[in-house]
Protein backbone atom coordinates (compact mmCIF):
# COMPACT_ATOMS: atom_id res chain seq x y z
CA UNK A 1 0.00 0.00 0.00
CA UNK A 2 1.63 3.12 -1.40
CA UNK A 3 2.00 6.10 1.30
CA UNK A 4 -0.98 8.04 -0.94
CA UNK A 5 -3.19 5.56 -0.47
CA UNK A 6 -2.94 5.30 3.56
CA UNK A 7 -3.53 8.86 3.72
CA UNK A 8 -6.62 9.06 1.86
CA UNK A 9 -7.73 5.77 3.86
CA UNK A 10 -6.41 7.50 7.07
CA UNK A 11 -7.03 11.38 6.70
CA UNK A 12 -8.35 11.28 10.09
CA UNK A 13 -7.05 9.81 13.23
CA UNK A 14 -6.50 9.74 16.63
CA UNK A 15 -2.80 10.97 18.38
CA UNK A 16 -1.90 9.68 21.30
CA UNK A 17 1.37 11.09 21.25
CA UNK A 18 2.34 13.10 24.66
CA UNK A 19 4.89 15.67 22.37
CA UNK A 20 2.10 15.99 19.22
CA UNK A 21 -0.29 17.44 22.22
CA UNK A 22 1.54 19.27 23.33
CA UNK A 23 2.65 20.93 20.44
CA UNK A 24 -1.09 21.04 19.00
CA UNK A 25 -1.28 22.75 22.65
CA UNK A 26 1.37 25.30 22.20
CA UNK A 27 0.52 26.80 19.14
CA UNK A 28 -3.04 27.91 20.11
CA UNK A 29 -3.72 30.40 23.05
CA UNK A 30 -8.13 30.21 23.45
CA UNK A 31 -9.67 27.66 24.08
CA UNK A 32 -13.10 26.79 24.73
CA UNK A 33 -14.49 25.54 28.24
CA UNK A 34 -17.61 23.72 28.80
CA UNK A 35 -19.01 23.45 31.85
CA UNK A 36 -22.17 22.20 33.70
CA UNK A 37 -24.88 24.66 35.42
CA UNK A 38 -28.26 23.44 35.94
CA UNK A 39 -27.89 20.40 34.05
CA UNK A 40 -27.03 22.34 30.81
CA UNK A 41 -24.08 23.12 28.86
CA UNK A 42 -22.15 26.71 28.60
CA UNK A 43 -19.47 26.69 26.56
CA UNK A 44 -17.04 30.22 26.45
CA UNK A 45 -13.72 31.17 24.99
CA UNK A 46 -10.40 31.79 27.52
CA UNK A 47 -7.09 32.72 26.89
CA UNK A 48 -4.76 29.76 28.42
CA UNK A 49 -1.33 28.69 28.10
CA UNK A 50 -0.29 24.92 28.56
CA UNK A 51 2.52 24.54 31.67
CA UNK A 52 3.55 21.35 31.92
CA UNK A 53 1.29 18.93 32.21
CA UNK A 54 -1.36 20.75 32.87
CA UNK A 55 -3.01 23.93 31.20
CA UNK A 56 -3.86 27.11 32.99
CA UNK A 57 -7.40 29.09 31.76
CA UNK A 58 -7.45 32.69 32.60
CA UNK A 59 -10.11 34.82 33.48
CA UNK A 60 -12.19 36.87 36.11
CA UNK A 61 -13.46 35.60 39.50
CA UNK A 62 -17.06 36.76 38.28
CA UNK A 63 -17.17 34.44 35.44
CA UNK A 64 -19.50 31.48 35.15
CA UNK A 65 -16.68 29.40 34.47
CA UNK A 66 -14.97 29.86 37.81
CA UNK A 67 -18.44 30.00 39.59
CA UNK A 68 -18.81 26.31 38.08
CA UNK A 69 -15.32 25.18 38.64
CA UNK A 70 -16.19 26.38 42.21
CA UNK A 71 -19.84 24.62 42.69
CA UNK A 72 -17.82 20.94 41.25
CA UNK A 73 -18.84 21.38 37.17
CA UNK A 74 -16.30 19.22 35.38
CA UNK A 75 -14.80 20.77 32.53
CA UNK A 76 -14.46 20.06 29.02
CA UNK A 77 -11.75 22.17 27.56
CA UNK A 78 -11.28 21.90 23.85
CA UNK A 79 -8.42 23.64 21.36
CA UNK A 80 -8.91 23.52 17.55
CA UNK A 81 -6.33 24.22 15.07
CA UNK A 82 -8.19 25.06 12.01
CA UNK A 83 -5.59 23.87 8.85
CA UNK A 84 -7.68 24.51 6.00
CA UNK A 85 -11.28 23.36 3.99
CA UNK A 86 -10.96 20.04 2.18
CA UNK A 87 -12.86 19.88 -0.69
CA UNK A 88 -13.68 16.74 -1.84
CA UNK A 89 -15.18 15.91 -5.38
CA UNK A 90 -18.78 15.48 -3.47
CA UNK A 91 -20.34 16.97 -0.63
CA UNK A 92 -20.20 14.26 2.14
CA UNK A 93 -16.72 13.71 1.49
CA UNK A 94 -15.77 17.39 2.07
CA UNK A 95 -14.16 18.09 5.68
CA UNK A 96 -11.80 19.93 7.59
CA UNK A 97 -8.00 19.72 7.90
CA UNK A 98 -7.03 20.50 11.52
CA UNK A 99 -5.60 19.65 14.89
CA UNK A 100 -7.47 19.80 18.35
CA UNK A 101 -7.15 18.13 21.30
CA UNK A 102 -9.61 18.19 24.68
CA UNK A 103 -9.43 17.68 28.09
CA UNK A 104 -11.44 16.67 30.40
CA UNK A 105 -11.51 16.38 34.32
CA UNK A 106 -12.20 18.21 37.39
CA UNK A 107 -10.30 22.04 36.98
CA UNK A 108 -9.12 23.70 40.19
CA UNK A 109 -9.52 27.13 41.25
CA UNK A 110 -5.83 27.86 42.36
CA UNK A 111 -5.13 30.02 45.59
CA UNK A 112 -3.80 33.54 45.10
CA UNK A 113 -0.11 31.91 45.46
CA UNK A 114 -0.42 29.75 42.97
CA UNK A 115 -2.04 32.44 41.23
CA UNK A 116 0.27 34.87 41.09
CA UNK A 117 2.79 32.61 39.83
CA UNK A 118 0.36 30.95 37.38
CA UNK A 119 -0.23 34.66 36.12
CA UNK A 120 3.39 35.01 35.44
CA UNK A 121 3.21 31.68 33.40
CA UNK A 122 0.50 32.74 31.28
CA UNK A 123 2.02 36.37 29.94
CA UNK A 124 5.50 34.12 29.57
CA UNK A 125 4.02 31.57 27.28
CA UNK A 126 1.53 34.05 25.73
CA UNK A 127 4.11 36.76 24.60
CA UNK A 128 7.97 35.12 25.52
CA UNK A 129 10.34 37.92 26.52
CA UNK A 130 7.65 40.39 27.64
CA UNK A 131 7.08 39.29 31.54
CA UNK A 132 10.42 40.75 32.63
CA UNK A 133 9.41 44.13 31.08
CA UNK A 134 6.27 44.52 33.05
CA UNK A 135 5.75 45.87 37.07
CA UNK A 136 4.62 43.28 39.23
CA UNK A 137 0.91 42.24 39.41
CA UNK A 138 -0.89 43.86 42.69
CA UNK A 139 -2.20 41.72 45.01
CA UNK A 140 -5.54 43.11 44.47
CA UNK A 141 -4.97 42.37 40.75
CA UNK A 142 -4.23 38.87 41.66
CA UNK A 143 -6.91 38.25 43.82
CA UNK A 144 -9.55 39.70 41.08
CA UNK A 145 -8.28 36.95 38.72
CA UNK A 146 -8.92 33.48 38.19
CA UNK A 147 -7.07 30.95 37.00
CA UNK A 148 -8.21 27.70 36.56
CA UNK A 149 -5.93 24.31 36.64
CA UNK A 150 -6.96 21.52 34.56
CA UNK A 151 -4.46 18.22 34.60
CA UNK A 152 -3.80 16.87 31.26
CA UNK A 153 -4.75 13.27 32.38
CA UNK A 154 -7.94 12.86 30.48
CA UNK A 155 -6.92 14.17 26.78
CA UNK A 156 -8.18 13.18 23.36
CA UNK A 157 -6.65 14.15 20.11
CA UNK A 158 -7.50 14.22 16.68
CA UNK A 159 -5.58 15.16 13.71
CA UNK A 160 -6.80 15.54 10.05
CA UNK A 161 -4.78 16.32 7.57
CA UNK A 162 -4.12 15.95 3.68
CA UNK A 163 -6.56 15.80 0.96
CA UNK A 164 -9.38 15.09 0.27
CA UNK A 165 -10.79 10.96 0.76
CA UNK A 166 -13.04 10.34 -2.50
CA UNK A 167 -14.65 7.07 -3.01
CA UNK A 168 -12.97 5.77 -6.33
CA UNK A 169 -15.81 6.08 -8.09
CA UNK A 170 -15.94 9.63 -7.55
CA UNK A 171 -12.28 10.67 -8.71
CA UNK A 172 -13.61 10.78 -12.38
CA UNK A 173 -16.13 13.67 -11.77
CA UNK A 174 -15.00 16.92 -13.83
CA UNK A 175 -14.41 18.77 -10.58
CA UNK A 176 -12.06 20.93 -8.84
CA UNK A 177 -10.65 19.02 -5.73
CA UNK A 178 -7.75 19.94 -2.90
CA UNK A 179 -7.38 21.76 0.32
CA UNK A 180 -7.89 25.30 1.02
CA UNK A 181 -5.40 25.85 3.56
CA UNK A 182 -5.93 27.97 6.09
CA UNK A 183 -3.77 29.02 9.34
CA UNK A 184 -3.73 32.34 11.77
CA UNK A 185 -1.30 35.48 11.49
CA UNK A 186 -0.03 37.53 13.29
CA UNK A 187 -0.29 41.31 11.85
CA UNK A 188 2.12 43.98 12.33
CA UNK A 189 2.22 45.21 16.04
CA UNK A 190 0.05 48.68 16.36
CA UNK A 191 1.35 51.04 19.15
CA UNK A 192 -1.21 52.44 21.40
CA UNK A 193 -2.38 55.69 21.11
CA UNK A 194 -1.03 56.38 24.60
CA UNK A 195 2.41 55.07 23.60
CA UNK A 196 5.04 57.49 24.79
CA UNK A 197 7.52 58.78 22.44
CA UNK A 198 11.12 57.11 22.75
CA UNK A 199 9.33 53.36 23.45
CA UNK A 200 10.40 51.50 20.22
CA UNK A 201 9.19 47.88 19.31
CA UNK A 202 10.71 45.59 21.79
CA UNK A 203 12.89 42.88 20.22
CA UNK A 204 10.42 40.08 21.61
CA UNK A 205 7.50 41.24 19.37
CA UNK A 206 9.36 41.56 15.95
CA UNK A 207 8.70 37.50 15.21
CA UNK A 208 4.87 38.78 15.12
CA UNK A 209 5.13 41.18 12.18
CA UNK A 210 4.75 39.47 8.81
CA UNK B 1 -16.03 62.57 26.74
CA UNK B 2 -13.51 61.82 23.59
CA UNK B 3 -14.31 58.51 21.79
CA UNK B 4 -10.77 57.68 22.85
CA UNK B 5 -12.01 57.95 26.15
CA UNK B 6 -15.06 55.77 25.41
CA UNK B 7 -13.29 53.34 23.78
CA UNK B 8 -10.97 52.62 26.88
CA UNK B 9 -13.68 52.56 29.22
CA UNK B 10 -15.43 49.88 27.20
CA UNK B 11 -13.40 47.93 25.26
CA UNK B 12 -15.52 44.56 26.20
CA UNK B 13 -19.18 44.82 25.95
CA UNK B 14 -22.23 42.80 25.07
CA UNK B 15 -23.90 42.61 21.27
CA UNK B 16 -27.26 43.15 21.15
CA UNK B 17 -27.83 43.56 17.14
CA UNK B 18 -28.63 40.51 15.42
CA UNK B 19 -26.97 41.83 12.20
CA UNK B 20 -23.91 41.85 14.11
CA UNK B 21 -23.98 38.60 15.46
CA UNK B 22 -24.72 37.46 12.13
CA UNK B 23 -21.89 38.86 10.72
CA UNK B 24 -19.85 37.43 13.23
CA UNK B 25 -21.56 33.88 12.54
CA UNK B 26 -21.20 34.46 8.37
CA UNK B 27 -17.15 35.03 8.89
CA UNK B 28 -16.12 31.59 10.83
CA UNK B 29 -16.95 28.63 9.66
CA UNK B 30 -15.81 26.38 12.85
CA UNK B 31 -17.81 25.94 16.22
CA UNK B 32 -17.51 24.43 19.50
CA UNK B 33 -20.25 22.71 20.94
CA UNK B 34 -20.80 21.71 24.19
CA UNK B 35 -23.29 19.13 25.18
CA UNK B 36 -23.92 17.12 28.85
CA UNK B 37 -23.18 13.17 29.08
CA UNK B 38 -23.89 11.65 32.72
CA UNK B 39 -23.95 15.36 33.72
CA UNK B 40 -20.35 15.90 32.60
CA UNK B 41 -19.71 18.58 29.52
CA UNK B 42 -18.55 17.44 26.14
CA UNK B 43 -16.91 20.40 23.77
CA UNK B 44 -16.06 19.51 20.31
CA UNK B 45 -15.27 21.26 17.17
CA UNK B 46 -17.60 20.96 14.29
CA UNK B 47 -17.71 22.55 10.52
CA UNK B 48 -21.59 25.23 10.87
CA UNK B 49 -23.17 27.47 8.84
CA UNK B 50 -25.50 29.88 9.82
CA UNK B 51 -28.92 29.45 7.38
CA UNK B 52 -31.45 32.67 8.17
CA UNK B 53 -32.39 32.65 11.93
CA UNK B 54 -30.79 28.80 12.97
CA UNK B 55 -27.03 27.70 12.43
CA UNK B 56 -26.96 23.97 10.98
CA UNK B 57 -24.00 21.97 12.52
CA UNK B 58 -22.71 19.48 10.73
CA UNK B 59 -21.46 16.03 11.88
CA UNK B 60 -21.51 12.02 11.40
CA UNK B 61 -24.67 9.97 12.72
CA UNK B 62 -22.09 8.10 15.51
CA UNK B 63 -20.61 11.49 17.06
CA UNK B 64 -21.63 11.82 20.58
CA UNK B 65 -22.62 15.34 19.68
CA UNK B 66 -25.58 13.77 17.55
CA UNK B 67 -26.14 11.28 20.26
CA UNK B 68 -26.41 13.57 23.27
CA UNK B 69 -28.81 15.26 20.91
CA UNK B 70 -30.99 12.45 20.30
CA UNK B 71 -30.92 11.55 24.06
CA UNK B 72 -32.16 15.49 24.86
CA UNK B 73 -29.25 17.74 25.82
CA UNK B 74 -29.34 20.99 25.60
CA UNK B 75 -26.50 22.41 23.28
CA UNK B 76 -24.11 25.35 23.71
CA UNK B 77 -22.61 26.40 20.43
CA UNK B 78 -20.03 29.05 20.66
CA UNK B 79 -18.03 30.73 17.79
CA UNK B 80 -14.99 33.04 18.65
CA UNK B 81 -13.29 34.57 16.16
CA UNK B 82 -9.43 36.22 17.43
CA UNK B 83 -8.96 39.53 16.29
CA UNK B 84 -5.73 40.13 18.31
CA UNK B 85 -3.57 40.19 21.06
CA UNK B 86 -4.21 42.90 23.77
CA UNK B 87 -0.90 44.14 25.53
CA UNK B 88 -1.48 46.52 28.16
CA UNK B 89 0.98 48.15 30.43
CA UNK B 90 0.12 45.43 33.04
CA UNK B 91 -0.39 41.54 33.30
CA UNK B 92 -3.30 42.41 34.51
CA UNK B 93 -5.15 44.92 32.11
CA UNK B 94 -3.20 42.84 29.32
CA UNK B 95 -6.09 40.84 27.13
CA UNK B 96 -7.41 39.62 24.09
CA UNK B 97 -9.53 41.43 21.18
CA UNK B 98 -12.54 38.92 20.10
CA UNK B 99 -15.72 38.45 18.80
CA UNK B 100 -17.59 35.63 20.01
CA UNK B 101 -21.21 34.28 19.61
CA UNK B 102 -22.69 31.79 22.17
CA UNK B 103 -26.13 30.17 21.27
CA UNK B 104 -27.64 27.74 23.67
CA UNK B 105 -31.10 25.76 23.00
CA UNK B 106 -32.08 22.15 22.54
CA UNK B 107 -30.97 21.20 18.87
CA UNK B 108 -32.74 19.64 16.49
CA UNK B 109 -31.84 16.36 14.40
CA UNK B 110 -32.60 16.96 10.96
CA UNK B 111 -34.58 14.17 9.15
CA UNK B 112 -33.04 13.12 5.92
CA UNK B 113 -35.83 15.32 3.78
CA UNK B 114 -34.25 18.23 5.99
CA UNK B 115 -30.67 17.18 5.67
CA UNK B 116 -30.69 16.76 2.06
CA UNK B 117 -31.93 20.21 1.65
CA UNK B 118 -29.89 21.48 4.46
CA UNK B 119 -26.87 19.58 3.35
CA UNK B 120 -26.72 21.86 0.13
CA UNK B 121 -27.23 24.96 2.19
CA UNK B 122 -24.02 23.79 4.17
CA UNK B 123 -21.68 23.37 0.54
CA UNK B 124 -23.31 26.27 -0.57
CA UNK B 125 -22.30 28.71 2.25
CA UNK B 126 -18.88 27.19 3.27
CA UNK B 127 -18.02 27.66 -0.28
CA UNK B 128 -20.29 29.57 -2.54
CA UNK B 129 -20.32 28.83 -5.99
CA UNK B 130 -19.69 24.77 -5.66
CA UNK B 131 -22.60 23.41 -5.31
CA UNK B 132 -23.42 23.51 -8.55
CA UNK B 133 -20.71 21.69 -9.44
CA UNK B 134 -20.53 18.61 -7.13
CA UNK B 135 -22.84 15.57 -7.92
CA UNK B 136 -25.89 15.27 -5.50
CA UNK B 137 -25.87 13.60 -2.24
CA UNK B 138 -26.78 9.75 -2.65
CA UNK B 139 -29.44 8.99 0.03
CA UNK B 140 -26.94 6.67 1.59
CA UNK B 141 -24.62 9.44 2.21
CA UNK B 142 -27.36 11.43 3.51
CA UNK B 143 -28.43 8.48 5.92
CA UNK B 144 -24.90 8.46 7.44
CA UNK B 145 -24.60 12.50 7.89
CA UNK B 146 -26.16 14.27 10.66
CA UNK B 147 -27.23 18.00 10.45
CA UNK B 148 -28.14 19.34 13.49
CA UNK B 149 -30.43 22.71 13.73
CA UNK B 150 -30.38 25.32 16.65
CA UNK B 151 -32.48 28.45 16.11
CA UNK B 152 -31.06 32.01 17.44
CA UNK B 153 -33.07 32.37 20.01
CA UNK B 154 -31.03 32.59 23.29
CA UNK B 155 -27.64 33.85 21.67
CA UNK B 156 -25.71 36.11 23.22
CA UNK B 157 -22.38 37.74 21.35
CA UNK B 158 -19.20 40.08 23.05
CA UNK B 159 -16.78 41.75 21.67
CA UNK B 160 -13.68 43.26 22.12
CA UNK B 161 -12.25 46.03 20.05
CA UNK B 162 -9.31 48.39 20.53
CA UNK B 163 -5.66 49.08 22.59
CA UNK B 164 -5.49 48.42 26.23
CA UNK B 165 -7.51 49.48 28.97
CA UNK B 166 -4.46 50.36 31.20
CA UNK B 167 -5.39 52.28 34.63
CA UNK B 168 -4.21 55.72 34.83
CA UNK B 169 -1.12 55.56 36.51
CA UNK B 170 0.00 52.61 34.58
CA UNK B 171 0.08 54.70 31.07
CA UNK B 172 4.13 55.91 32.49
CA UNK B 173 5.29 52.59 33.03
CA UNK B 174 7.96 52.71 30.52
CA UNK B 175 6.78 49.68 28.25
CA UNK B 176 5.55 48.54 24.53
CA UNK B 177 1.87 48.61 24.67
CA UNK B 178 -1.07 48.28 21.64
CA UNK B 179 -2.31 45.23 19.64
CA UNK B 180 -0.78 42.25 18.11
CA UNK B 181 -3.64 41.81 15.42
CA UNK B 182 -4.54 38.09 14.28
CA UNK B 183 -6.41 36.79 11.89
CA UNK B 184 -7.14 33.61 9.64
CA UNK B 185 -6.12 33.98 6.30
CA UNK B 186 -6.78 31.42 3.43
CA UNK B 187 -3.46 30.09 1.51
CA UNK B 188 -3.40 29.01 -2.29
CA UNK B 189 -5.52 26.32 -3.33
CA UNK B 190 -3.90 22.87 -3.07
CA UNK B 191 -5.06 20.55 -5.83
CA UNK B 192 -5.44 16.60 -4.83
CA UNK B 193 -2.52 14.69 -5.73
CA UNK B 194 -4.95 12.75 -8.40
CA UNK B 195 -6.72 16.15 -9.86
CA UNK B 196 -7.17 15.18 -13.30
CA UNK B 197 -5.67 17.08 -16.30
CA UNK B 198 -7.40 19.77 -18.03
CA UNK B 199 -9.13 20.77 -14.53
CA UNK B 200 -8.60 24.42 -13.44
CA UNK B 201 -9.00 26.51 -10.27
CA UNK B 202 -12.47 27.03 -10.39
CA UNK B 203 -13.61 30.84 -10.54
CA UNK B 204 -14.84 30.53 -7.29
CA UNK B 205 -12.02 29.80 -5.51
CA UNK B 206 -10.27 33.01 -6.58
CA UNK B 207 -10.77 34.81 -3.45
CA UNK B 208 -9.05 32.60 -1.24
CA UNK B 209 -6.20 32.96 -3.13
CA UNK B 210 -3.51 35.29 -1.08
Amino acid sequence: MSDKTRVRRLPERAVEDREAVAAILDEAFVCHAGYVIDGRPVVIPTLYVRDGDRVLLHGSNSMGLARAVRAGSPLSVAVTIVDGLVLARSAFNSSANYRSVVIHGAGILLDDAEKAAAFEVIVDKLIPGRLAELRPSTPSEIAQTSVISLTLEEVSAKVRVGGPGDDGEDLSEPVWAGVVPTRLVFGEPEPDVDLADGIDLPDYLRPYRR
